[in-house]
């Protein structure tokens, strides 16, 4: 069965700027949908204006994988959006953050960090990922490094919790490195953070990019995760010991 | 120069009930705050009830280690005074949270997830804490284990992300099992989760849990942390493939 | 395509001891062969009497993932056959270590402790195995937990790595706990460690068992992974700074 | 109580390349020696050709930290001399490992892999080692980077597990990327990984590298570690379910 996809995007940037429009006529959200339709997945796409951002709850509980991508307008996304989507990643759905979207609601939620504090530069510098961990499912196809001939800089530190798994380190011409492929799992769900994708460059549209968004979807989709009981529960085994008032317990232990 | 500790209770259970005043007569931050200053540590303590919680810019900003059992009224813990206290941790405060501080309004925005989930059973059972990590400082001076003769259960799934350092892994008498001393880094911070001290037991009369807990103090206390430079940077070598104007790259990259 | 699965066993219980032989009929290998064939998986068997143990350089290079399980005859292991299939999983070869197989050379190996240290009992009591990351793909298609009616106890501490993945936590009923499901990441290869499977108890007739083994021998089949280039390798970038000689830049560090 | 510190140096370079004895005098064992013994260490030091290497068990008993240095004769360290120190890290002594000692047999024990794996380049290229975890002890008054103008290059994909912390990430000129500083704990023991040192380099001198070394032995300095107990151990509490014969479960369990 195909994995289902919804890929959100805050589509202002290719609305206001003609040079943005010009590399991604269809947005960056059109972008993406298409190269994950061509690999076979279930694929619809949602954005900041739409109603409930175009993530109401029965999207989600259709939803796979959640891929997000927004830039000048984390502050517009609804609080009560933010918590369902958190709510949904824990019980199951991936979520991959693309690029500016470190610093969205829902990154820095998963965080637990102000995600937003990095260092950043437009100067168009050269990046490359190199692989730190070849075993992992993510890297799976790739070669040892991938070059990005023009690039914005990311640097550290960047405020996120250590990675459980972290895939690729990024290099930049004017001496900053940063983590640039970050694994997490919250509850039932995965998260990947990859770093590329500033909206002037058409990194979207460079092969091992979106190879690597293919894996990370492929990654990030749950199967048929277990659910965990809680909540005040009977013993598995009987409890010998047992305590007819627990205060008798406080005496016993008071001596 | 002493460890500055601020030891913040909920501080109703021994209002409202007789047998809990009975073990904490002078609350539980009362008696956390004792065993900390015979440590040799500065201590003061602070109320849900008070102005602020007791919480005040004033009071974070020279605190090193925060420490923080709730556990009826996480709700009535003001949003203002969690941001206050989730910035004062990345900036480098450390915190320790205990037990039902579980389900923190804080310790959920340390985690990323809802960490309130959790099985929770109070027959007054016993607990064996085994020590997972012998390396790590807060395990100094400890045996293998922690006996605990009656406690309230808490098993898993605890819905909390996998810690960065895991140093106990609780047993309890009914069958189930706990991740009960967790590590996490966040920014400049460091935070750890530590699971004994139901209300209505003495735990925090108990010499090995005392000697954890000021080993966590020690711990997570900041000396002379790094402050990393945030935003629009400036690269530290020069760029020699700099670009005049992003869009260039953007021509050519598309090629 | 199939995953090539190869069951490596000692193979010394179940030719010696007839209570064994009656629960193994076809050798320990054997059981697990059969159910991995069911799955779907290319497998093949070796024992520790065969030349080379079974484990050629060619088998090796025809493994997607290999099962290892061992218990009195560790040291009977040739070195060079551990070099060798220490070599193949850092190459990309999966590898999955059961129950007593802690303590073999090859777990020592990638462990980098004696990981044979820990403690054990031999009296048949229930262990519970819980699922401590439900987003894991070993924990696929469980219930939250796994209950062993009778099993040998292994406690901790158990003397290895912190896992880069912690899946189960088991329960015994005399009081302790142990890490049961561990993930490890070496090189291109991934190794899963997995707890239960006494000789005398027949554990891997247990479906739930089964489907652990399944889990994990998908989940430790490389792919296409990347290779990495080694050594003494050009700049992808220009030096602007390169020294004619290095030891000039000893003098102008030296000042 | 003064940390007491063995600095172990391969001690061969220095003798025989007049270059390198220039830069230090007193071999890198002596100037390492130096500042930790002004930071209030009771240091001592030992080399290759001397018997034993210079680390007898008596050495290594009363060591609390071993640093290790040592480049083109790791094969002359005699295996029953690492086994002896991969022991006692397990027991709690701390190792920091330098520079080209990634590739010695020790580190290569501790990291359960090939760790001689790497890219490296003699160009003299400048090296930035940015922090990544400003919350670690190890980083503790630093600024968020250090910059060495000349130093040999190490690249990845460097063969190592996933450091349980992670504090430095380096850039080189060239275009690679290294995870310069990374933490590990294996039994009592933990160890530290630190990249700089080429030897015709003056690394050694500069201040903030001597002041990450000196972090570094405080932070992997034992204290009163646990000591666990190990093999065959009587229950904590009473197994209710004892088999009276194993076998006996056995049967039951077949049904």
């Amino acid at each position: 069965m195909a994995i289902r996809v919804t890929v959100w995007n805050e589509y202002l940037h290719e609305v206001q700027f003609p040079e943005v429009a010009e590399v991604y006529p269809k947005g960056i959200h059109g972008c993406i949908a298409d190269f994950l339709k061509d690999a076979g997945m279930e694929v619809r796409t949602a954005t900041l204006k739409e109603p409930e951002h175009g993530l109401t709850q029965e999207v989600l509980d259709n939803t796979d994988v959640l891929i997000w991508w927004g830039h000048m307008a984390h502050h517009q996304v609804a609080d009560e959006i933010v918590d369902r989507v958190h709510k949904r990643i824990q019980e199951g759905m991936g979520l991959i953050v693309l690029h500016s979207g470190h610093a969205s609601k829902i990154f820095q939620r998963i965080c637990g960090t102000n995600s937003g504090m990095l260092k950043w530069r437009e100067d168009g510098e050269k990046e490359i990922l190199w692989v730190v961990d070849p075993s992992h499912p993510i890297a799976d196809g790739l070669d040892e490094k991938i070059i990005i001939p023009h690039e914005e800089m990311y640097g550290e530190h960047f405020n996120i919790p250590q990675p459980d798994e972290l895939v690729f380190i990024s290099w930049f011409e004017g001496g900053e490195v940063f983590r640039s492929g970050c694994c997490y799992h919250r509850g039932k769900g995965k998260i990947f953070y990859f770093r590329p994708g500033h909206e002037v460059f058409p990194i979207y549209h460079q092969p091992e990019i979106q190879h690597v968004i293919i894996n990370a979807v492929k990654w990030a989709a749950p199967a048929n995760q277990p659910t965990p009981v809680y909540g005040n529960t009977q013993p598995v085994v009987e409890v010998y010991s047992k305590l007819e008032h627990s205060i008798q317990g406080l005496h016993e232990q008071k001596g």
